[in-house]
């Protein structure tokens, strides 16, 4: 069955929560699909995402085509229809703000390109950095972000500043008219209303396992 | 006032929900901390972290006797309650397994040591990594994770295998007795009931930014 028939799903009507299990659910899947697998069943997919089951079933009802009962989900085709509806069905072009250890691992990993996002220029202001090499990229100087972002129709930001440096690299990428931003500096950032803001917060993670950890052992 | 009266907060009751604005909370107010700032008024707070003032002050309620009506909260008073009782008032041992270019970033980022997160060995089981100093750190070959744990003592793991061997990766630390394990690798994990685990994935994040755009581009 062809996703075509998915131009017709109106994507506005999935909530947001259900947004969140879908990266998760295109994740799982496309690592089964790596490992050969055509078919899943729900039940199994739940069991390999940890949610429930009819949480999957329920999510997955706005593809409802793609589940065949008694047998389960086409993967190639539920992939493809999660990601036509997501948007990731085709490459974002993005930017990378801060080459420092952070940035350039993020530079050097091949999951970005592998999963649609490919970094097609790095920006640092240490005139040290500018004009290097990583990763197949000339490191250039941030005020040549504007410009380039506009020459190269780029649509999303990845900042990799130190904190302290995390707004002024936004304020680059807002005044280039990028509307996403992934955020991995740890320090709050502030945009415009129509600029989207997605945070990687290792410590975060680490305060929660801290904390869980404790109550656990405190239990 | 001491943050000593703390030791009576009942952790416990503090809502899951809560826990993940409390980690945001200390990261804005560490900033704002070493901005040299002293006090913060719940408004300006709320504002810095994008959450509603009323919902400061509810989560805040827990650590009733740090604010002052008029004034504000005393901010590294607050900072060390918080801390203590998400169980971060102390340096939290961790070992990294995974010395690829990401695993690398880590071991030379500075915020882990500057948070309490002391990442004191790592791990790779490639023998051309083994025997490599990376960030102070001599690689240690996997199999000698347990040996290492226990001798050191270590509480977390962070993984950032390639995805394909984070489970193993996991497997290594749950026979080290880590309950705590902060995985990166772009793949899910499965651990007994008393581990905690904490994803960091970026994808999940880029995909949600993309769906985000492509949304708002085509109301």
């Amino acid at each position: 069955m062809p996703p075509k028939q998915l131009f017709s799903l109106k994507s506005e009507n999935i909530p947001r929560a259900t947004i969140q299990r879908l990266a998760l659910y295109v994740q799982v899947l496309e690592d089964l699909d790596r490992q050969g697998n055509e078919v899943i069943s729900s039940e199994l997919l739940a069991k390999a995402c940890s949610v429930n089951p009819s949480q999957i079933r329920k999510d997955l009802a706005y593809f409802g085509e793609f589940g065949v009962r008694g047998v389960g989900y086409y993967i190639k085709d539920l992939i493809s229809a999660i990601k036509q509806s997501l948007g990731i069905d085709h490459v974002w072009k993005t930017v990378l703000v801060g080459v420092g250890n952070l940035g350039r691992a993020l530079l050097n990993h091949a999951e970005f390109r592998l999963r649609g996002f490919d970094i097609i220029a790095a920006f640092d202001c240490d005139p040290f950095k500018i004009g290097e090499q990583v990763s197949g990229l000339e490191v250039l100087c941030t005020k040549r972000l504007k410009e380039k972002v506009h020459e190269l129709d780029v649509n999303l930001g990845i900042i990799t500043t130190p904190p302290e440096r995390a707004q002024r690299a936004a304020n680059h990428l807002v005044e280039a008219n990028i509307h996403g931003i992934l955020n991995f500096a740890p320090a709050r950032i502030t945009v415009p209303d129509y600029v989207f803001v997605e945070y990687v917060d290792f410590f975060h993670h680490l305060y929660s396992l801290a904390f869980h950890i404790t109550l656990s052992k405190e239990r």
